[in-house]
């Protein structure tokens, strides 16, 4: 009899992939396919075809993105900040082994070089593979793979990037080095004079601490901050917050054009996203 | 031993709600306490106090409304069309037995009378008593409550109601009828002139079916028709929808006024509710 890959059961037949990332709440997902099942060096790695989410991207038993959903995410982490600047040319990605941000940055003509800074090559490769509808096979040359620690890279990058994109997993094991200051103060050096950089601040309903904490931090390191947030309707609480800090000041989202090919969002989604909800405005006093 | 109520399940000592309302997901709450557990005439009621939610409102064994998020879902269905409506005095609500949605519309000076029609009287004695989170434990004196069918109810009104919200479950069951032409018919003719109605229209990610029929019907019935959405967490999908059908021209969102106290909508969440995203504005050709 072969053996289950981690993180999935079989029940009367079926097979279910449990999320236990979060103590008191489960999601269990029915599968069709197990596609990949493989440890890295750094996390354990799966696609799965699920019934009612498609291709999923599972890392150590989490679901990360999905064919149904996963290009609201990936859209509104790229063509915000890729709009608010006038014309980037050099754009890094930090993570998002998915490859769907850097799809997305592929979208803008301005932009002469996409470096994506991602550790685990082998979610890279499952993906561009296996995960089509969310990394579209991005073949694009403008794209550099370079499968290193984001944090580390940083360190040694000076007003090289026009925009940054942090695109990390939860604030817990190998990611928790993308939400700490210090990360954050190589981003504002590795920025060109104009720069600007984003990164996802997690749920404002399940962890407004982090929210806040990653908005303060970016806050006292850059001129101009703004968070906008976003529907995910495979994370927990489903909406989802980001965080933009600039060198410069920003156009309004109301002077902003948008003229790319997407399905989520649009020159009005982009206006709107940064309407934050009351009880956001009234925590952040802002 | 005591027996559990059906819908919960004992794991090593800790209580669980395990929803299986979707064939392919299933979402299971840890429970600190079962605070109401009965069956009416109509449904299986249930209150419960959740680890992450709070105290949540579980129908047939469905998570209704919680104390994290109710507030979201019933701002959004009541302020909306209490302000795109100049000058609303009487309002009729159908479901709606949280009372959240009766408790937003209290908050208007010029309503006179709010006639709130839900089948499950059990319901709403729960809600008052243990969910007051939700329910604001309202006893404000022009809340009429009507326990009865509100399909039945609509049939016998007659251009009585500036405002009609159709705060329903899903459109399984007893709520079927209220995705009905026959119902929406009814409401126009339970409006006044100049009046209007909304309902919610399910998930955009999992049920757009359900969602463009909601539409289309509405829109063939009244002369104004808009569609906006707003993010429930404890739903699946996150994304929500909402129709709103309208006698006569409504303001443009950039020109409404809001200054009522709440906690998620906000003059500018009402201005951006409309704009949709992408893939909705292709699917329903807007």
């Amino acid at each position: 009899m072969q053996q289950l890959p981690p993180f999935i059961q079989k029940h009367e037949g079926d097979l279910w992939l449990t999320e236990n990332e979060r103590e008191n709440l489960k999601l269990s997902y029915r599968v069709k396919e197990i596609v990949v099942s493989a440890q890295s060096p750094y996390q354990h790695v799966m696609i799965l075809d699920s019934y009612d989410f498609g291709r999923m991207l599972v890392l150590d038993g989490v679901v990360q993105t999905t064919s149904l959903d996963g290009f609201i995410y990936n859209e509104m982490i790229s063509h915000v900040p890729l709009t608010m600047h006038p014309h980037p040319q050099t754009v890094l990605i930090i993570g998002g082994g998915d490859c769907g941000a850097a799809r997305e940055a592929a979208k803008y003509e301005s932009v002469q070089q996409i470096d994506m800074v991602e550790i685990d090559e082998m979610v890279v490769k499952a993906c561009k593979e296996h995960l089509q509808d969310v990394s579209g096979n991005l073949s694009d040359p403008r794209v550099r793979f370079l499968y290193q620690d984001g944090v580390e890279f940083v360190k040694g990058a000076e007003e090289v990037y026009d925009v940054i994109i942090v695109d990390s997993s939860d604030p817990i094991g190998p990611a928790k080095q993308l939400f700490e200051l210090d990360f954050y103060r190589n981003l504002y050096k590795a920025l060109k004079q104009d720069g600007l950089m984003v990164c996802q601040s997690q749920s404002p309903i399940f962890h407004f601490d982090v929210l806040e904490q990653t908005y303060r931090r970016i806050d006292s390191l850059f001129p101009v901050t703004r968070m906008y947030t976003a529907i995910v309707p495979t994370y927990p609480g489903g909406l989802w917050s980001f965080t933009l800090g600039s060198k410069r000041e920003l156009p309004q989202p109301d002077d902003v054009r948008f003229d790319k090919e997407t399905q989520y969002i649009n020159e009005d989604i982009l206006k709107r996203c940064f309407q934050l909800p009351q009880f956001m405005k009234t925590k952040l006093s802002l």
